[in-house]
């Protein structure tokens, strides 16, 4: 069975901007699903800020194994009740897999805890991207380094948590270096940022990174069933310890009761 | 110049329950920080979830070096502005040690960006803590195992990103295992979770608790300046690049632009 | 193409103790790789301390995708010449298990670089083993915890490296609690410890110990090729730098000469 | 009291080359020394490989706090013996930094685990070294960035564990960038990787430079008391276990008896 892949888009620029419109005629959702469904181990469709609910209904999240996001001028606009559930879905196994200036996007800052800031300057610089972890998924099929010939830079320092893994460090014609690739887990999902695909270049029609985004998503998908409650707090009744124990001292709670939380 | 600590608490149970009263006269607040001050290490304070802003104005965390937090009732009375201040403040370098049900609160799930969420049951039963990392900091002048001769149990699986280091493990008598200590980094604040401490039990009392607590405030504490806006993404302009180059391609952004958040 | 698995074990408590030998017939190897084989995603065979280069050849190596490894009374029987050679096959991308008192092996010590100290107990006590990593690979199919009557204790701290992730910690009836269940990665290797397997209890015959054994297996398999020499430190002379640099200053090294190593 | 801080060269292009020898006329290790005793915080001496047992007898490590170690031609004539105890004072607490072409000697590799190699090129390029974790103890005092005009190029993927934490990561004129300051725990010892310093430019003169090599003996030293026997594998015999425990099953080893190693 394929992979079920849902690209989300804030879709914005591809409406407003020459540039990009020419880019990316499908919009960077279409082109992102257009290049995993051409791989039988996809289905790829899409979603955007524009439709109810953002396109992410608790339905839609349900079916979908690994979801991209793509933001940048509308963070604010994604609403917050979809947030937390795009946070629960990852909690409960569904991958994510954050691009470029989803950094600053609301599920991104939810997950990592952190600012998420960098520096940045769009001049359109080249951008090498250099493997840091040999033989990772995440680079399968892929040599050593990599160049993407106009990009906008990142810089470090990158407020984000220590990664499980750094798998990619770019560098930038200007001077500049940043962690391009980090895979994190957060509850039962796996997260994964990969930094390039600013929207006035052709990043998302590079072969390179194409194939970094098919193996992104074959990581990120978790197998496991979906939990179905991955905040749950269950109380373990003493008559149900694993071990005998007799209860002691005093109590807080009643028989039955929930925990606060 | 000592560490300058706030110990916060939301001073519920010590109102309303004669058991924690007689536990914690002071409050656990109280309580803490009297131990702290025993410390010439430490000039300790305490704020609580009733007065003004929860206590905890941007002042006061700016006059901050360790916040530490204790919550079980009223998570959700928290204030989401003071959440948010929190967690910039602790960004910008402000130590931070989330003890017990804290694990709960709105400022430790937000740094964690996970369901912190396990398994629990209030029986008194025995909670023997077991150090993973020799010698480090937060241990020291521990032995590698003590206990608590009551203590409620939290089990795992613990709802949390794997964490810099694990210090401690607990053993519960009932049959489970806890990640009783744990290291995280969030921005340039260090933060540290420790289990023990429900309110029905002395533990605050007990000197092996109080060791770990004095250890967590120093190792928590940063020495460097805070960071005055911890979310910054500055833009460095073309002209300003550390390396001589030039722009090329379409722009999305124009000069003295600031980026989008 | 099922996953080439070499089971390694030194075969020694097998011949000499009835107990053991009661317990495994085939021996730990021919019990495991019999576990592995009732699986269709797996070619495993044996390899012993008895045979030439201890059965391990590199060419063996060469076609092995993961080796477990048993060891017990003859860690110090081991060649360091194939000790070296094991470490550089996982450099290259072989995945390794190593079982229950291979934790002094000289393999697992040479990858952790650490003294993978413990303290221990032969006493048939009860180990459960919990699960810490939500849906983790390897625990596919595993409930939330799991039991195993009589096993010998290994007790905190181990002295090992900071895992990638703690996948299981057991508790012991004695009292103590163990990291039973770690991931790394060495080079293009990945590398599992697993604790349960005390030779003298029949805890490999154990259902979810199997279950263990298989998802190891699978998630240790890395696919990418194997890497030719994974100690290369190749030269990038001037003339082929990726950005045009001129030399400067005063040089150490000739044109065309290797690197000290 | 100071740290005591022994820095260990093997001090052969000092005396063979003249380039090296004007640039450190006290050799690197002296020139290292000297720069950390300007700092009352320290008391530094130095030791080399020409010394009886290279200057490491086992009555020096235990008089030394932090151990910097600088080689780079003469790997291969480091006695075993002596790495091995270099090894077990890191495990019993010694913090220890390995500068530049240390990358390759003994006991980096054998702390690491992995072949710890690289891509290099000398040809005097400017190396600018930019901070990833913000207001990380060993980048105290020092900006986001400094540049070094002319350095030895090392280039990713660097065959080391991944690390604590990320602390620099260089940019190279040549196109590379390079994981430069490295964080690990190796019992209870600390360990730090930095990248500068190849021999024929002034990389140790230059005063940011000087602030790492401060700041990371610093961050190494471990307060705590030496462990005397730092892969002890203590037996707990079932009479002294925490829990009472009946002894159960079948046995291997016999009362008293010390465990395999």
């Amino acid at each position: 069975m394929p992979i079920r892949v849902t690209v989300w888009n804030e879709n914005i620029h591809e409406q407003e901007n020459k540039v990009v419109a020419d880019n990316y005629p499908l919009g960077i959702h279409g082109t992102i699903a257009a290049v995993l469904n051409a791989d039988p181990a996809f289905a790829a469709t899409t979603a955007t800020l524009q439709e109810p609910e953002h396109g992410l209904t608790a339905e839609r999240l349900a079916q979908t194994d690994v979801l991209f996001w793509w933001g940048h001028a509308a963070h604010g606009d994604v609403d917050d009740a979809v947030v937390e559930r795009v946070c629960e879905a990852v909690w409960s196994g569904m991958g994510m897999v954050f691009l470029h200036s989803a950094h600053f996007s609301k599920p991104f800052k939810r997950l990592m805890g952190t600012a998420c800031n960098l520096t940045w300057r769009e001049a359109g610089e080249r951008e090498r991207l250099w493997l840091t972890s040999v033989s990772h998924p995440i680079a399968a099929g892929l040599p050593d380094h990599f160049e993407l010939e106009n990009e906008e830079m990142y810089g470090e320092p990158f407020g984000v948590p220590e990664p499980l893994e750094t798998v990619f460090i770019s560098w930038f014609s200007g001077g500049e270096v940043f962690r391009s690739g980090l895979t994190y887990k957060r509850g039962a999902g796996n997260v994964f940022y990969f930094r390039p695909g600013h929207e006035t270049y052709p990043t998302y029609h590079d072969a390179n990174v194409q194939t970094v985004l098919k193996n992104a998503a074959k990581w990120a998908f978790n197998p496991a069933a979906r939990i179905a409650d991955p905040g749950a707090a269950p109380n373990v009744p003493v008559t149900e310890a694993l071990e005998p124990i007799e209860e002691r001292g005093p109590r807080l709670h009643h028989d039955g009761e929930e925990g606060y939380r």
